[in-house]
């Protein structure tokens, strides 16, 4: 396959292709998205391309298109575009000679720049196309073109402005609202969603520049069509001659916290006077001020390096930091982070367990802030999962396998693809039965408690999500009179390639250790913190459940071990056919298994989409003999085709630990390369975001060795052969500690202001100033 | 200017281009679309340009978006698109060399063949696209494709199948409903309106052929997305082998008559066996049945030939004949014609008075069944025009501007397009107060009931529509106790860039043609009719009404000529200053006054969007002398822009009236040239369905000298230069008509049972068989 990517070994903090090809777009658009947590824009080019996703998303701004639809987050008016004509043809890279292309995003600024010189006919001119959104001021984003006529004199034709005529892949969110123009420039739209009538005020306005002047007096005409407002420009330049065209916008909604409760009108108006101050700034001082955002916010927060023989490690963990600061709705506990981020109609902005196991971790250790914002989102989210238990039978707190805004409850789609063999669509279970999201979300709790030791968090919110998920977990259970056992029948485990299996491995496991938790902590609350027990006790019958949990948490099944040693995936997945599954394996695309099978059949084969016994056994290492994990490692790892992006990090990380470091590290390299690399159709629908924090993950957690196990830090790092030195930090319950890692030795320096207890090869250590272990 | 559009002087049915110009796809797609008054589709091509509209369209299937926009016809998921790859690159026009493009639109046929070369790098291959849409099964389309192979081995990839993601210019008017697939080949999607809630069986299959064999065994797959289902065929082709893929598709809703009350279900077997049936049949025999249709259903009544030095005269009227049957729905009388027609998204289906003014004519003298169709939508919107005069505070029927459902009543936007100066959408006052619509179709009404003689419509409807709208005009008028008189304020007239201007001579006059007509009928009715009048005197309060005619018919101020002669447009236009309009008259675009001016700035200017005056003086010829004309002619012509296309004919048909054939036969030519001529961006919107009308008209009314005045035939015909013959048909009250003229004589058959009655050139003459009179 030729390479579309293009990478920087001086630079890792470029990223992006020196070849324009329709083909690619999404992998572009996605790959060097823009964002700054509130709003997300996928690049998609000025001109505009069959193919193309031209994709704006605000965070959190949900909406339901009818009553047939899940909520997703709408597609806003794109303020991207713009059509460029040059001698009355319209710039169109798929036409004419393009020379010089080069399109890369800068993850340290947050700046897209592409720059060619394009020539068709008697045509002939240099374009820099400059973009950024921005990270100091999450309204606001900037654009910068320069043409440069290389020709004999040339007429140019500019139109911009906002283009309400996107949809999400044909359902259009908004109701089209009001149009206006102020000063015969700044202009500003006010659509509004249909079902959860949330408006939007978009607001653009450009300036010309030529001859360092500004340049006011260009033949220029307003437009206004159906869902569009325009600005078009005339102007000639001669041969040699430049022009640059700013563009900046901006965006607010209804849902702002810190415009809540004000008025259509009051929000344009403050939108109006927040753009016109922003021109004045102009590009290049808007950007310097969002670059120093990245800089103070992001890369100068615990860094990474890495050396390594290859240089592309260094790029896919700032890749992976860039992305994840994009993604994640810092500013508002009342958001998460899409499966997509904010860079893809995938998964609809839908946040999934995927933020706790996979990208919480990296703000738990080093964002603590961000991560509290994360998990309020869950505690929140009591009322959906209140709503969700309830409407299945049970009690407590059951959490929507896919959530959007907290109180929506379950949000998964009911149906999805067609089946190959039927041609019916597929039902989707696992809004239904995929229900270790519940136990995933306690975890991703109890470890940020553990890891940030934040009190005020978990008294007035972590404690009561632990026990009212336990609450849920009891009412769950199923009592098998036959076998005098509780079980979990009908569910969908993290393989989603077996729907509807009796007890799954990492569902039972996950169940038992979330009851077993609200136990312990129902004991120490009641001894240790009355009045918080009583409020909770109050509010959840803690007393009453507590009884329960006691009766049954001794007979919940856990699924054994076999004389070989494999703990079963489920109650049937051993007796089931083995496929050879290597021509699977070896493509490039995920999914191939279904061009020759449908689900029912993949179903009765040992055939796993991804780390389900294994992911388990990473999670809670502690809980299994090292031996165990090699068994089972060996058994599942060639059944797995790591179709899913939540695969190979975990597997990587696992390979880390036992010894397999060569493995570990090809398994790293397929991870970081599900964007990142040469599969110019993986990211089409948006940012694997699971993949990012497994980025992270493997990292830290698989070669830096970092472990929160039963609220112990544990570090014990081994890198793989190509790693030379690995400097990384964490926050270790409010005490930064700066890791640097080579072949021979590691090194720990507590910044913090208290002793840290680091366990390190058996070892007990108390980390007061630096710790050096010779390896 | 290039050219771009083709013509062929040996062959007056065919219509196209020769070069393929991504910025003409809006001008191919109207001028070349097809459709059979079901349904009507854009001709946009198989693969996707940036540019195109993609629309297909169901007559009378309107919806309303959401609350805050005006009903429309949706724009139904398309049937037409193909992704066609080769060696994985995307069939692209713009890309690469492309030898013998033409596209052709066979009028008599509706055929659309496109047909070129197309080698990019190794890739060489000639395709061959021919689509139809069913005159003789309104359901059913269908699309041949050849691929033939010049280059050496050849991967093909076609993607095809049904595409819901299309919308109106962003807003979507269906929920994505029901997808299914039947025996692996059938597809079928039904999606349903928002508001309206009518649903949509949408059907598809494909058959490949090679060497003659139809072939089943292709690799393939159906994939099901959001808003769409397709099937993927991969197929290699060999140097100078062909392959031919035929895709015959359907469309049914729940407003067909013949499956009214069926249930979706029903509907959507019924449409698969129909498929299946058409597949059996393939394209050729379908092709040709409904070739068929078009032979017996148009061009054999009454055909047109015209003898003329300029070939593209007899394809002017093929060209309007075809289009005035393609958008016309002619087979349900709760639908009426749309101002583009079913061509495009402009002014979203609705009837506007193009009808009974431009259109309806030639209906009423050639098919007065499609006639009857027409007036008879009249009649059941009196149900709106009763809301409407209602809710204005008015009696009677107040027809709607713009109509879509009979009993939708008023259905024009009330905001328009920004204001070049405030920025600000401009109000659209027609639906308010462009209240000569009301006169217009008892105009329409009377004339179908003159010249067809249709006694039943006229006594169970027409008559009825004629009271009541004349009752309506009574209750609109406005005493003025100063002047003594009634009078008609605050009203838009024909020339819409007067707005809310006082006694519009053709609203005044026609007004008062309106009460005078209903007066005379009142008086026959009661005399003759006593059943009827009994019956209508109950429904309307006839008796009272009388009497209000009797007391204002004659205080109705009607503008009279100034001492010059001149008819005043209204109360203040003669006193407004008068603009050297020569740039803007000479201008191949319309509307380029509003570059310089705004519409409050056009009102105090003596200028002219359009024929008002000088309408009156042709639609009531018998109610001003030849000499009056002439003045008027001369006064309003040089103040009219034409910047409408309900303009051109009507002054083409005067001058021809008024002795002034050469620049008549100018009119006719700009007026044919609107949708036909080479400006390549005036059809985008759509077709010009009055223009269309008017060609008819000005050929017939103008050429051939037809007028029906005051319920008789006159024919008065006066060829212009370039034509050497004219032959065309009429039916008068039953009798089909024959007329034949050149410069020397005139020679009219009676092909009908009765003789007719024809005045001509002052003396009235009874045609039993055959009347020559030499002119």
């Amino acid at each position: 396959m030729r390479t579309g990517m293009n990478y920087f070994e001086s630079n890792p903090w470029l990223i992006g292709e020196n070849e324009f090809q329709t083909d690619w777009l999404g992998k572009a658009e996605t790959v060097m998205c823009l964002g700054n947590g509130y709003m997300g824009i996928r690049s998609a080019t000025e001109e505009s391309y069959i193919g193309e996703k031209r994709d704006t998303f605000v965070a959190g701004t949900f909406n339901k298109f009818d009553d047939n639809e899940v909520t997703e987050l709408p597609n806003v008016p794109d303020l991207i575009g713009m059509d460029i004509r040059l001698n009355n043809k319209r710039l169109d890279l798929t036409n004419g000679e393009v020379q010089g292309y080069q399109r890369t995003l800068n993850l340290k600024t947050g700046e897209l720049i592409r720059s060619f010189v394009w020539e068709y006919k008697e045509v002939k001119a240099a374009f820099t196309f400059k973009r950024f959104v921005s990270f100091s001021e999450k309204h606001l984003l900037g654009q910068s073109v320069e043409i440069k006529n290389l020709s004999n004199g040339l007429d140019l034709e500019i139109n911009s402005g906002i283009d309400g005529q996107v949809t999400n892949n044909g359902s259009q969110h908004f109701t089209e609202g009001d149009k206006a123009l102020a000063e015969g420039k700044y202009m500003q739209m006010m659509p509004y969603t249909g079902t959860s009538n949330i408006f939007f005020v978009l607001s653009t306005v450009h300036q010309l520049v030529k001859k360092q002047d500004i340049y006011e007096e260009t033949k220029k005409r307003i437009e206004m069509g159906r869902r569009k407002i325009y600005n078009r420009y005339w102007l000639s330049l001669e041969k040699n001659e430049a022009v640059t065209i700013e563009k900046i916008s901006s965006i607010h909604t209804s849902m702002d916290k810190e415009t809540a409760g004000q008025t259509l009108n009051e929000v344009k108006d403050l939108a109006l006077e927040g753009l016109k101050s922003a021109r004045e700034k102009g590009y290049q001082v808007l950007l310097a001020s969002s670059a120093k955002a990245w800089e103070k916010q992001v890369w100068s927060v615990l860094p990474i390096t890495i050396a390594s023989n290859n240089f592309k490690d260094q790029l896919a963990i700032n890749f992976a930091k860039y992305h994840l600061h994009v993604m994640t709705p810092a500013h508002d506990e009342r958001m998460n982070i899409g499966a997509k981020g904010l860079s893809g109609e995938g998964y609809k902005g839908h946040t999934f367990w995927d933020t706790e196991i996979f990208m919480l971790p990296y703000f738990t250790f080093t964002h603590p802030k961000i991560a509290e914002s994360l998990v309020t989102y869950r505690y929140l989210g009591l009322e959906g999962a209140h709503k969700k238990a309830l409407s299945n039978g049970f009690e407590g707190a059951q959490f929507p396998w896919e959530a959007a805004w907290p109180d929506d409850g379950e949000t998964t789609p009911v149906w999805g693809a067609a089946d190959i063999i039927t041609g019916k669509p597929t039902k989707i279970w696992s809004g239904f039965i995929e229900q270790h999201i519940t136990s995933d979300v306690t975890f991703g709790i109890k470890q940020f408690i553990d890891v940030t030791n934040n009190q005020q968090f978990a008294r007035e919110k972590g404690y009561e999500v632990i026990l009212d998920t336990a609450k849920f977990w009891a009412s769950r259970l199923e009592w098998q009179e036959d076998r005098q056992r509780y079980e979990i029948l009908h569910v969908v485990g993290p393989d989603e390639y077996k729907e509807q299996i009796d007890n799954n491995a990492f569902t039972n496991y996950t169940a038992h250790w979330n009851i077993s938790l609200a136990m312990k902590l129902y004991q120490t609350l009641k001894t240790e913190e009355t009045v918080i027990f009583e409020k909770l006790n109050e509010k959840l019958e803690l007393d009453r459940v507590y009884e329960e949990w006691q009766e049954k948490i001794n007979k919940l099944y856990l699924p054994q071990p076999n004389k070989e040693g494999v703990i079963p995936q489920d109650d049937t997945y051993l007796s089931k056919d083995i496929l050879d599954l290597t021509t699977y394996k070896n493509s490039s695309h995920v999914g191939t298994l279904f061009h020759d099978y449908n689900l029912e059949q993949v179903n009765d084969m040992q055939v796993t989409k991804q780390a389900d016994v294994l992911l388990l056994l990473f999670l809670f290492e502690d809980l299994f003999p090292k031996k165990e994990k090699l068994i089972n490692w060996n058994y599942y790892e060639p059944k797995t085709l790591h179709d899913s992006s939540l695969s190979l990090s975990t597997h990587a990380i696992l390979a880390a630990d036992l010894g397999k470091l060569d493995l570990s590290y090809d398994l790293f390299n397929q991870a970081m390369n599900i964007d990142m690399g040469e599969n110019m159709a993986s990211s089409n629908e948006g940012i694997h975001a699971a993949s990012l924090g497994g980025i992270w993950q493997m990292t830290v957690f698989g070669y830096g060795g970092v472990r929160c196990l039963n609220g112990k830090l544990r570090i014990e790092p081994h890198l793989p052969e190509a790693w030379h030195r690995l400097a990384f930090g964490i926050i270790w319950q409010g005490n930064p500690l700066d890791v640097t890692v080579t072949k021979e030795q590691m090194i720990i320096v507590n910044q913090g202001t208290k002793d840290v207890e680091v366990e390190a090869f058996g070892t007990l250590h108390s980390v007061s100033n630096e710790l050096i272990i010779n390896l």
